[in-house]
């Protein structure tokens, strides 16, 4: 065996590797194969050492790491002995034969629902020229935004305290949502999640129980159904009428209602003043709570931003959800929910025990780009922009299709919707999915 | 009423709002407190423009705006008339009164019970010298770091696909792990979360059924006991031997296996070879998947670090769990986890209908961070560091507290335990909830 055993290794001086780490990966795979069986004692540190022509350091050194790792036994006085049960090779089926053979995992009734879900959709098909929500990114001032990005991350060692939203941000968005949305809010009523959806899964888990009736806009955004179907809810898709959601027409008591009020996803209309109050006692009467998704209430084109519904009444009722997404770039990664002030302190361990938390660098840097104003003045060259393209898109349509295919002119957002709903597509109740919408894009 | 309305409206020029803004708040004021009442007629935008020396456009508009909104009616040739129904002080209790009173908002029963969670731990008192598991941000290279963001900011608007794990970082780190950690996987096995608590989160839902059976360390990380619970299983908390998580002592078939083998938390053990075998054995007899959390594996002061247990066998049963926080700084919130490559896809997607999505911003100056050897030059360099203030800790505990304190020397990380377990806290099988850890911190 002392003699055997360096016949066995193949150790190769000024390589990549060290010797010590050589010889010990090498005693490891031996090991490992079951060509040292187990029980088998090995040479000594120093007698390895002489016929492998190292340095005691090295030989005992490698033996020590792997009686630490638990592949030897070590006791005093007497030569390592290879450790029982080590092999791999006792394993039934090798691993490695199941390559792609994980589908022997059960995965919970969720995750296997997932690839048969229809949110989000999937594009496979090239060309695609438009998709829709995306900002022209190409637009956004990205040295602006470097500056502000190298700035905060520079400032990190200076910070000592660590919450988890930070409190600049807050304050700089709330100004920003006061006066250009209306919210009324405190700032630390203003949380940050990596996206809207995580802010939906946040508001869902913290809020339905299985068996729990959702409803959501029919047609409207997939993402929240497929939030709310996560958190176990019965989910509804509530028909529109023209003034949105038709609330009368549904029997079921819901504990959670999702609305896009401001600019409803995916027909772009309005939800007037009369319907938004109408909303509001509901769901008091109903003891329901609001999710308010303003995914792009930064753009409108033609008269003043219509103010959000989270601000109409002082609703504690009211979940407002946002992303800086839309008025910045996609890669982003940040959203916020405004949540009710008395469910703060829940909301901010929901987020601690889901991991919801995103980037204090990119927080940081962002508050500094609302603050300095960078943030407002992209929105309005954006606005510009976006109205003007909005503006040819519907000339080109007109011009090309005639009275073939009528659009509505959209009063702000990224989407053109057909005048007539029946080229639309059907909206039915009781629906547990929506279809993919249908939108078409003006960024690009 | 044509003489009233101008006496309810004060117009302020050269305010800071515009007369348009300000006509158009004052009306919408006037009708949402009631005091225009529902079906009132207004004056027309002519004559109210008239009798408030206004332009014409200015009144139309405010006019306008507000029939958009919902809270005039026009129909043509007839004076605006003010909507029905829109008094909101016709709700029983105005929520102004309920301030702080959200607590009639129901919440489920797992936001519920997060004000009376084990975790995180809540540590009110000041001072607190130590801290488990923070990195030492005043070492970390913040200008090399920021100079990476800010090329990836500017590198943003050139970036055409958009995958939600940014290829060029799956590669960086891959390479990375497989040379230091002696992980096997391809590159998109590997997923990018916020924090390693989400990446738990992630697991745990697409892993565990309400009812399942989870283990944990006992003592053990309490963000995994929280994860698995969220997902509705029922947590074990099996107890520690002197090689880790004690198998046999329990019967009860578990779905899913949380260990830290590389250096347990918090007590800081190796589990050795022979138990992961042990572990990796069991968990494919009872069809069980293996969180495998390398917290702090970066950080080792004797031997060479022990390779993971993912890359011990290429078992598709173990799901590996990193985070780039006790590396860097606790604020770059971004942690990883290495998926079997079966589960790919379905990750994916749950990662996109969680929103479980990190800024690709961050990603990319990872990427070249890691690619640039920043990365690595910083944990050897913090290893040497932390290696230093052990053993200048281990003195100074010896010199104060003699051998009525004794403590083992940890081969890694960032804690130190005493070396009599009694003096450490009893582990229990079965407890549902662990004690949250007593660790102290080495970074400061």
């Amino acid at each position: 065996m002392d003699d055997l055993l360096p016949g066995m290794l193949h150790l190769v001086r000024d390589g990549g590797e060290t010797l010590t780490r050589q010889l010990t990966d090498q005693l490891r795979g031996l090991i490992t194969k079951g060509r040292l069986a187990p029980g088998q004692r090995l040479p000594s540190s120093r007698e390895l050492a002489q016929s492998l022509g190292l340095s005691r350091n090295t030989a005992s050194f490698a033996i020590e790491q792997l009686a630490a790792e638990g592949y030897v036994t070590l006791s005093a006085g007497r030569r390592p002995v290879v450790a029982e049960g080590l092999s791999l090779d006792s394993r039934k089926s090798s691993p490695r034969s199941s390559r792609g053979g994980g589908a022997q995992i059960r995965v919970s009734a969720w995750a296997s629902s997932l690839q048969r879900s229809i949110w989000p959709p999937i594009h496979k098909e090239r060309p695609r020229p438009f998709q829709p929500g995306l900002a022209d990114e190409r637009e956004f001032p990205h040295d602006e935004w470097s500056r502000c990005l190298r700035r905060a991350a520079r400032n990190a060692p200076l910070r000592r305290d660590r919450p988890i939203n930070h409190p600049p941000l807050q304050e700089a968005l709330l100004r920003h949502l006061v006066v250009h949305r209306g919210i009324k809010a405190v700032a630390n009523q203003i949380l940050f999640v990596p996206t809207a959806q995580a802010g939906l899964t946040l508001v869902a888990n913290a809020l339905l129980e299985p068996g729990d009736h959702a409803w959501v806009e029919s047609p409207g955004y997939g993402g929240a159904n497929v939030a709310f179907q996560a958190a176990g809810a019965i989910v509804s898709g509530i028909p529109l009428d023209s003034q949105g959601m038709a609330i009368s027409s549904h029997k079921e008591t819901p504990r959670l209602i999702f609305v896009t009020p401001s600019h409803q996803y995916p027909t772009g209309r309005l939800m007037p003043i009369g319907r938004r109050l109408e909303l509001l006692r509901f769901a008091e009467t109903a003891g329901a709570c609001i999710i308010e998704d303003d995914y792009d209430g930064e753009f409108h084109y033609e008269a003043r931003p219509v103010a959000a519904l989270q601000g109409l009444a002082p609703s504690p009722r009211v979940f407002y959800l946002g992303t800086f997404s839309k008025a910045t770039y996609a890669d982003i990664r940040i959203g916020y929910v405004v949540v009710p002030e008395a469910l703060i302190d829940i909301f901010e361990l929901a987020q601690r025990q889901m991991g919801i938390l995103t980037s204090i660098t990119i927080q940081d840097a962002l508050a500094e780009f609302i603050g300095a104003g960078a943030y407002l003045g992209h929105i309005r060259r954006m606005t510009r922009l976006y109205r003007g393209r909005r503006d040819r898109m519907l000339q080109a349509l007109a011009t090309e299709t005639g009275n073939r295919l009528a659009v509505e002119t959209p009063a702000g957002g990224m989407q053109l919707r057909p005048a007539k709903p029946s080229t639309w597509f059907s909206a039915r109740a009781n629906r547990q999915v929506n279809p993919a919408p249908i939108a078409t894009s003006i960024t690009e």
